[in-house]
C-alpha cells in the first residue's frame, strides 16, 4: 500500500482537519525515519493510521476494550482520548488487513507512549508531537532537538506532556511516566 | 514510648536541623491526627522516626536493600532520598524494637507515597511536606487545605512534588504517580 492509498483509507475516517493534520504526521514521520534508519513504508503506515478510530464512539471502543484479549481492562480507568490507540491497533488489522505487530504496535504506543519503545514506535510518537501544525509551549526546542538526538527528543515530549497533565491535575498514564523515568537518565 | 523518649532516641541519629525538622513534623502529624482522628501515639511515633535513617552510609543503606527480602531491589534504579524510609521501616524494628506495622508502614511510605494510603500514612506524609520550618512554592494552599480536607491535601502536596521532579528532569517514582492517580478523581 502506497502514502496515497493509506491515505484515502484513512480519510472518510477524519474530520478534514484531523485528515490534514494525519497528513502531515505522515511527512514528518517520513523524515524521521529517513534521519534515524527506520524502515520508511511501516513509518508511513503508522503513522497514516495512528488516528483511524479518532471518532468512534465511546460505546464502541468500550465495548471493543471489553471484549478484546489483547486490550487492558485498566484503559477504561483513564480518560477515553487514550482509547483510540490501542482500539485503532485492533481495527486496522480486522477492518483493512493490516496485520504487522511493529506497525500495529506503533499505533497502540502513539498517545501514551511506555518504556523501552521501538524506534519505529518513538517515531509515530514524535512526529504525532511536533507535526508542524501543532502549537504547543516549548514545541520549538523539541523540534529542534529531533533534528539529531531521537532519544531526547522523545524525553522533551514526554516530559512536557506530563508536566501539562499535572498541571491541569489530569491523570497520567503510568506507562508515560514509565517511558519518562526510562529517557530520563540517559540524556 | 511517650514524645521525649522518642524524640531522644531518634535524635542521636540526625544533624540538628534535621532534628529540628522532626520535632515540628511531629507536632504537625498529632495536630492532624487530632484533626482527621488518626490514633495519636502511632501518629507521633512514626513522624519521630521517619527520618531515622537520613544518615545512614549509602553503602549500608544499598546493602540492606538487597540482602532484605521486604524491600524491592528496584529502590536501587531510583535515587537515594527514596532509600531511607523503607530503610527506617526495617531498622526501627531492629534496632529499637518498634514493630508495628501501620506505623513502619508510615515510615516507608513518607517520601514516596503510594496508591490507596491509610490516613496515618497520609498524615506522616502530608506532615513531613507542610511542617512550618518548609519553604516550598504553593505550599500555603497547601497548608490552609490541610485544615479541612486530608485527601485534597495530600493531592496538592504530591502534585506539586511531581510536578517539580519533572520541572528538574528528575525520575518519579511510580508510586508516587499512583497516589496522585489515585486522588485526582476524588477532589
Amino acid at each position: 500500500m502506497n502514502k496515497q492509498q493509506a491515505l484515502s483509507l484513512v480519510k472518510p475516517h477524519l474530520t478534514e482537519t484531523r485528515y490534514l493534520h494525519t497528513e502531515r504526521v505522515v511527512e514528518t514521520a517520513l523524515a524521521l525515519a529517513a534521519r534515524f534508519h527506520v524502515d520508511p513504508e511501516k513509518a508511513m503506515l503508522a503513522s497514516a493510521f495512528h488516528d483511524y478510530c479518532k471518532y468512534r464512539s465511546l460505546d464502541e471502543m468500550r465495548q471493543l476494550i471489553e471484549d478484546s484479549d489483547q486490550l487492558p481492562l485498566h484503559l477504561l480507568d483513564f480518560h477515553h482520548e487514550l482509547w483510540h490507540g490501542p482500539v485503532a491497533s485492533i481495527l486496522v488489522e480486522t477492518e483493512l488487513g493490516i496485520k504487522d505487530r511493529a506497525i500495529q504496535s506503533a499505533i497502540y504506543w502513539h498517545t501514551t507512549g511506555h518504556a523501552n519503545m521501538t524506534d519505529l514506535e518513538k517515531i509515530v510518537y514524535l512526529a504525532d508531537y511536533i507535526e508542524p501544525g501543532r502549537v504547543i509551549p516549548g514545541i520549538e526546542h523539541v523540534r529542534r532537538v529531533a533534528n539529531y538526538d531521537l532519544d531526547q527528543a522523545v524525553f522533551l515530549a514526554c516530559k512536557n506532556s506530563i508536566g501539562f497533565l499535572v498541571s491541569k491535575s489530569r491523570k497520567v498514564y503510568p506507562e508515560t511516566l514509565n517511558l519518562y523515568n526510562d529517557l530520563v537518565g540517559t540524556i
